[in-house]
């Protein structure tokens, strides 16, 4: 069935797009292949996220804030925001997938928990308070 | 059409799972019927997302580093680890909408670098080197 | 014998003032006074750091970049953000101490490194370039 | 009168040591003689300690909890480490410039209230608890 499945693929009829289910499995492959799963402790992954949360901070420190957005939506540096951002998101998975957490379902409960703590009444334009 | 659509949810058709895509139009919409939008420069953005990374280490930080997958991969603390994990994953999303990245192919392309960066015969239970 | 002391202070002698010395010799008093020198391992205080960062994040995301000086160097702000700091500073302090690190001449040294590394010539009102 | 200290310090007299008010001051002749002071307003600042941080976090992140300590505490690694909170500490004080804070004073009372806080009789080897 696998191979039929690969030969309809071939053949050009239409795929399931890339989803995080699919880079969630990959990104499993790619850790036990290189036997790294031993390394994949909450606390060592959180600390690798960290790393790559500064190395997009650094991207950023120095530009005007209101040149950002411009600046980092076209070219080499949105390719560069890009990884950064990818390498975010990949440990936030590997994390996912040691704690057995469904990430995009976790964000869509606290969408709609949001969506209920900040009526659209009450917070046109306001930022919530953080203090 | 909203009002059908729903019918034929109710009545059991198969419906397409909730993908990022579908997360990332439920963000651009809860943001721009609260006018937040105007919050979203990047700048912003990355430090909400350091804000969310801090609760989530905040949680793991006193915990045994060998007990922390099990003690939070169950339970009220998986759920609370999920809820964190969730608020980091949407304001990396929210950056990503500004700033028109595709995370999960950015993120695909840097599994894919990273496969041939090291390569498995050469690492094998053996941690990328950082210096 | 205490008393004596304050009485001189009172009386306007000359005193030492409160140096990174004693702010380490109190830090390492508190966590000895609880028992807490346990928890205080390496990857645990970055993570315990990672938290109130955070936490200064926060403070900052949603304010205006122009505004922000003014908004938080006086009255409630000023002290809000003098805490978080504060809490940085005092994990990078504890941290400083399992590692037997002295802070201050660290960063005296690496200041040196940067005079040089960045000559005032050639990076007048020039960002230092992180790609 | 400043010649006739330096003098007396070229002779070999004790001096003062080096304090974090030197440090500072340091800081602001570095950045001035750059005319760096533009790119300092606090939402750059706090990036660009996120960026440090996250440098920080990448040393320890692969090594195994319980050998970190010994690992950092000397020889090359102990002077990494050492240069990367150097680099925090350094961000921490130039934000403490701009916004007017006293850091050696607002650690030392935020330490004063965390000992009221957390009486040791009651947080025997007990870490602080963060839901």
């Amino acid at each position: 069935m696998v191979k039929v499945s690969r030969v309809v693929k071939d053949a050009g009829m239409p795929t399931e797009p890339y989803a995080v289910a699919d880079l969630q499995a990959d990104l499993r492959a790619f850790r036990d292949a290189r036997d790294w799963g031993k390394f994949h402790d909450p606390k060592s992954l959180v600390l690798a996220l960290v790393g790559e949360v500064g190395e997009l901070a650094e991207l950023f420190q120095w530009v005007p804030a209101d040149e950002a957005r411009a600046e980092f939506s076209s070219g080499q540096r949105q390719v560069r925001a890009g990884e950064e951002m990818a390498d975010v998101f990949i440990y936030l998975l590997n994390l996912a997938d040691v704690l057995d957490i469904d990430l995009l379902d976790a964000a869509r409960q606290k969408l709609a928990a949001a969506a209920e703590r900040f009526p659209e009444s009450r917070h046109q334009g306001v930022a919530p308070h953080k203090s």
